[in-house]
């Protein structure tokens, strides 16, 4: 099984990269694109985000191998509604959502049986919409594959053997435990770092100014999470509600735990804690999964 | 009152910044050092850290101009101890402590009347020790200066002037205001960064080696700031527990209305927060406080 037609439906960052990395990095493969709404596909067509953008969903997916949907989780269901009536026979049906489990089960509702393989590259940036994507994105990067019950051993090889040409590594995952590592290592920081800047801009005490100006002492890297497109995040929250529910309550009773530390002067608790997650952050270093140089090697350093 | 002399106390990551910040930046001013520890003065010595490191204290501060106590916040009250029997008179005691209203009071307690000027100068890096510092630390970044009722005119300007020297922007601040945007703008996240790291290391379900493998997605931003030194950001959190505990409880109530929308399947509340943080991360950017490259431009991009 070769894949040689991909279809992109949903223009923003990662279905723009998906295309833009397609052109760089497999050549051979041709690309349609299409996206709801007539901006974002005047845009992408201008930029050259697929090979050809269409003008209907209908003429994006006709003549392709895989459709990849790169839309928010909420508008899955619907976008493989959208796509159902055109796909030819033997069409792969993939997704790049942040939740596995209900994008697994509402695409396979709308589409014929073994032509769903939900999967989900772990890369984004802050940036979105059709100006943000870059051929790179996915290089040394993970792709998580998480296969139903009726998919197609061939068709599984074929999707990852496309995420592969993009530069990703491949895992293949069970959705369920998908939802829960990302809820852990994306969704509750995302969730966090957004709560923070809220409660930072609604403090009277302290001025808008102010938060902005004294950012650098921590704050600023959370603001650049909750730069994050919202809709999309508004979806993975809805979407994967148990998994985040359940690491989100683990969470607050740590907290609570270091709060009242923080109140009975007990610094032996609060050292142990602190001295512990150094070691993660040198295992992430040494897997090369961050960069090294302090800061990130921002500016002026 | 010109500052033509400067003892530097403390010798990691902050001590040692400015000591190679001086030598850049003020070459007309000398620099002695001292460290408690003898193997980071020994460290420190080889690195150039100041232009004598001293072996012991008397002899750093003895002919100084100007002091700064660049220990964890909890040392500082012992540091002024140490250094009290041997300044000479006009010589000013400065800081660079994350809290200042309890700093101020702990110096002012173990030294003269009119000698203690307060600073804290907003900058940093997740590294620490003198392997850490460099010139450039300061270079467009603020210190803010909390003087004290006591304070000299001429001495706080000597000190703001020594600041600006360095590449710092001075703020002239009461210290109980300082204490509460710090508390928003930096030790809530670092609290916060420190609690996640500890909850995602501490899960059954999710391997340490998942949580790294896929950091990616946001996670490994907190793990940055959570590889911060440890002593001194436990005596941080207790030298500034009301604020702290006062932002804290602002921050668990907002987390509990997500919690509940996200329970509750309430996307309108989700989305309206994620819209509204973003304009806080234009801001950042518009006032040159971050690098507004996606994803810091971490290598790859």
């Amino acid at each position: 099984m070769k894949i040689s037609r991909v279809a992109i439906i949903g223009l923003g960052l990662i279905g723009g990269s998906v295309g833009l990395s397609v052109r760089e990095m497999l050549p051979d493969v041709a690309t349609t694109g299409w996206d709801a709404d007539a901006d974002v596909r005047a845009r992408a067509a201008e930029r050259g985000l697929a090979g050809m953008v269409c003008d209907t969903v209908a003429e994006a997916v006709r003549e392709a191998d895989l459709v990849i949907l790169c839309v928010p989780v909420g508008a899955m269901g619907y976008a493989a509604e959208a796509i159902a009536p055109y796909i030819r026979p033997g069409t792969i049906v993939s997704d790049v959502g942040s939740s596995k489990r209900s994008v697994g089960e509402a695409l396979a509702a709308a589409l014929p049986e073994g032509v769903v393989i939900p999967a989900h590259p772990v890369a984004g940036t802050e940036n979105s919409g059709p100006e943000a994507g870059f051929a790179t994105l996915f290089r040394h990067r993970w792709c998580i594959v998480t296969p139903r019950d009726d998919t197609p051993p061939d068709a599984l090889a074929a999707l990852s053997g496309f995420w592969e040409g993009l530069g990703a590594t491949v895992e293949i995952m069970d959705p369920r435990h998908h939802d829960l590592v990302l809820a852990v290592t994306s969704h509750i920081p995302h969730l966090i770092a957004y709560t923070i800047v809220g409660t930072a801009s609604d403090l009277e005490e302290v001025t808008r100014g102010e938060v902005i100006k004294y950012s650098a002492g921590g704050f600023r890297d959370f603001t650049r999470i909750a730069a994050s497109n919202p809709t999309m995040w508004r979806d993975v929250f809805l979407s994967n509600r148990d998994a985040v529910l359940e690491v989100l309550g683990r969470f607050t009773e740590d907290l609570s735990l270091l709060q009242r530390a923080i109140r009975n002067g007990d610094g032996d608790t609060l050292y142990d804690l602190f001295d512990r997650t150094r070691t993660i952050r040198r295992s992430i270093i040494e897997q090369g999964q961050d960069d090294a140089r302090p800061d990130f090697g921002r500016k002026d350093h």
